[in-house]
């Protein structure tokens, strides 16, 4: 069977360690030894030590500005519903290295900073992304949508991260659901013209019509 | 007229070399001779360099929590709009130190980051109150309510930090306004009875009512 490539097997070997002897007292030198690999090797791969946590977030934002820029979705919010399910797949992709790297944040300050910080990313980009697009929309309402979108896939990926969603893919498009109807306007404002207003009633239509009539009539204008 | 206290002389030491030198060049020896204090003064009323540049984040942190503790307004989402007031409120009371701040945090990667972590904190402090508190609502729903409110704050302030906003408290409400109106449920599921449908038209009521009847008498059941 052939070996993993050296960056993935840099990357095992960091995880080990850090699991190991705790983060900051793994050096680079100490990685590459466990990978069986050079110190030289590990900086062809990666900047540093905790960018072979972070290995990919540059080319996922980068990916997700794309998949923006040739989006055909009916609006720009669902635009930014379907590019953000890049971000979700690309930790589904990652599977157990993922798992290892919210466990690690979860205990190293610095890192779980860093993590915070490249949500924000994602957050800014989709911001633009919004205010952009919609001459209509003002930038609070685009800064409103960035956010709620960023927080629905965070719910989804935080759950998956903790094993507690078997199925993320089918509960993030929930929670996206559940972010467009947030922003799906339920009702219009007045226009000129005679207005029917909506309401339930056990009354049969036949009673109900002279009543309606009555009301709209003899309402104040 | 008295000298400032030590601890704001520091801050403005501190920020005055930041603009000149840069902030990496800018040394704790530095800023104390600038202030004509000592080295051992400043570590007295800071930890870091990088402490004074965000000095307060922690006790405002703690005053969010309490207020929110105490909270009396009819809603959970209602009480977090009125803390993250609090927020606001220690920014526009720093006044130019808050904005020389946000100049520095423009250009200095990881101060950003710090920065970004800080509201990090508020939005999470919001998100488990929101939970702890809807015993009905989801915690999708905490998460989302969290990062509007959060979002609407940053909005403002951001705003008001580049001098864009000459009324940011009454910016704020507004925005807030907006973000308890989004998560207001607009319409209730059918129930059994006569469903009476919403819509406007000019034409006249009385050519209006046998139009309805029809339409309802042959809509598929």
């Amino acid at each position: 069977m052939d070996k993993p490539p050296a960056r993935e097997r840099l990357a095992r070997a960091a995880f080990d360690l850090f699991n190991e002897r705790g983060y900051e007292q793994t050096t680079v030198d100490d990685i590459a030894e466990r990978a069986g690999l050079g110190r030289a090797t590990f900086f062809r791969h990666y900047r540093s030590k905790e960018d072979v946590i972070f290995p990919d977030h540059d080319r996922l934002l980068d990916q997700v500005r794309d998949r923006l820029r040739s989006a055909s979705q009916d609006t720009p919010l669902a635009a930014v519903c379907d590019a953000v399910r890049l971000v979700l797949a690309h930790y589904l992709h990652e599977g157990d290295l993922a798992r290892r790297r919210y466990a690690l944040t979860s205990t190293v300050p610095a890192l779980r900073d860093r993590e915070i910080v490249s949500v924000a990313r994602y957050q800014k980009l989709f911001r633009e992304y919004l205010a952009g697009q919609q001459s209509d929309a003002t930038e609070l309402h685009a800064e409103l949508m960035a956010a709620a979108v960023a927080a629905a896939h965070n719910h989804v990926l935080r759950r998956w991260l903790r094993g507690e969603s078997a199925d993320p893919l089918r509960e993030v498009d929930a929670a996206l659901r559940q972010v467009i109807v947030l922003f799906t306007p339920q009702h219009r404002e007045p226009a000129d013209g005679t207005t029917v207003v909506a309401f339930r009633t056990s009354q049969p239509l036949d009673s109900l019509l002279p009543t309606l009539q009555h009301l709209i009539e003899t309402a104040p204008h």
